[in-house]
């Protein structure tokens, strides 16, 4: 239903935001070790697609080129978000996409700023996110927990939800 | 060599320790979404293993008896610490390792503590470790950070090692 999704999106958004760095991982039909990779999120769309600069001759590149299914683990500790996403990752190189996505921290990275020939922009389309949020506030998490074991009552892991998009 | 694997243990051992929340990924070869859920990180042995306790009737614990391959992501923005372990996991019902590993927080999870029938541990021996770890100090971080924003200079994005153990 609409509204159920827009929710859901919603509330992707508000786990995202603030989020830095996740571990992005590919290559999960190999019969290797997965490939995972800290990454900045640069931006969270108003649908969710998530979006990252990267170098264009990385591996994950080809990693993409062959498969499209990544997954995005974030473990938040300090805002209590720990998110398994799961989704669609495609290749973008769009010159003013970059442009309006562009941070002046990512010189870091390419020095050369947006001139930088070796850079490309993925998309990450989520199709499904697993969330664990203990709570809306540190606060009452800590006091559940010490509740918990104050009292023997077994500790509500605050959500445990799928969210499909 | 012997002393190269002491070190890379070492490394790791430094690295794991103080990080709570890990994302623990079973599932890899198949062919539906990987699994993941945050995990606390009970204990890293001197040998680089590392124990977690969960709930004998979890879903996970399935997914282990199917395949031991799993991997342990890390992304701990507070210590700069990112790390993509590969291992392999085998249950453990003992009662004494349960006893020496058991702290009183876990009540939040088995308020009946170790008496909680279902309980068991997790030894997770990792095989291979990538680790990007940005500096010793988040002050030299960002120093280098800014530095390549102001001279152009690329970012050392720190170190970026496999350890394989």
């Amino acid at each position: 239903m609409k509204q159920d999704y827009n929710q859901n999106v919603e509330k992707l958004i508000e786990m995202v935001k603030g989020v830095r760095v996740c571990m992005f991982i590919t290559n999960e039909q190999n019969t290797e070790n997965l490939s995972g990779r800290p990454m900045s999120i640069s931006k969270i769309d108003d649908d969710g697609a998530m979006w990252f600069f990267t170098k264009a001759s990385s591996y994950k590149v080809d990693e993409i080129e062959e498969s499209k299914k990544v997954s995005i683990a974030i473990t938040n500790e300090s805002s209590n978000n720990y998110l398994m996403i799961h989704g669609s990752a495609i290749l973008v190189y769009d010159k003013s996409k970059m442009t309006a996505l562009w941070s002046s921290i990512l010189k870091a990275w390419f020095p050369l700023g947006l001139d930088d020939p070796d850079m490309t922009l993925i998309k990450v389309t989520p199709n499904e996110v697993n969330y664990w949020d203990s709570s809306s506030s540190k606060m009452v998490v800590l006091f559940n927990m010490l509740k918990a074991i104050v009292t023997g009552e077994v500790y509500e892991e605050g959500e445990h939800g799928k969210i499909n998009l």
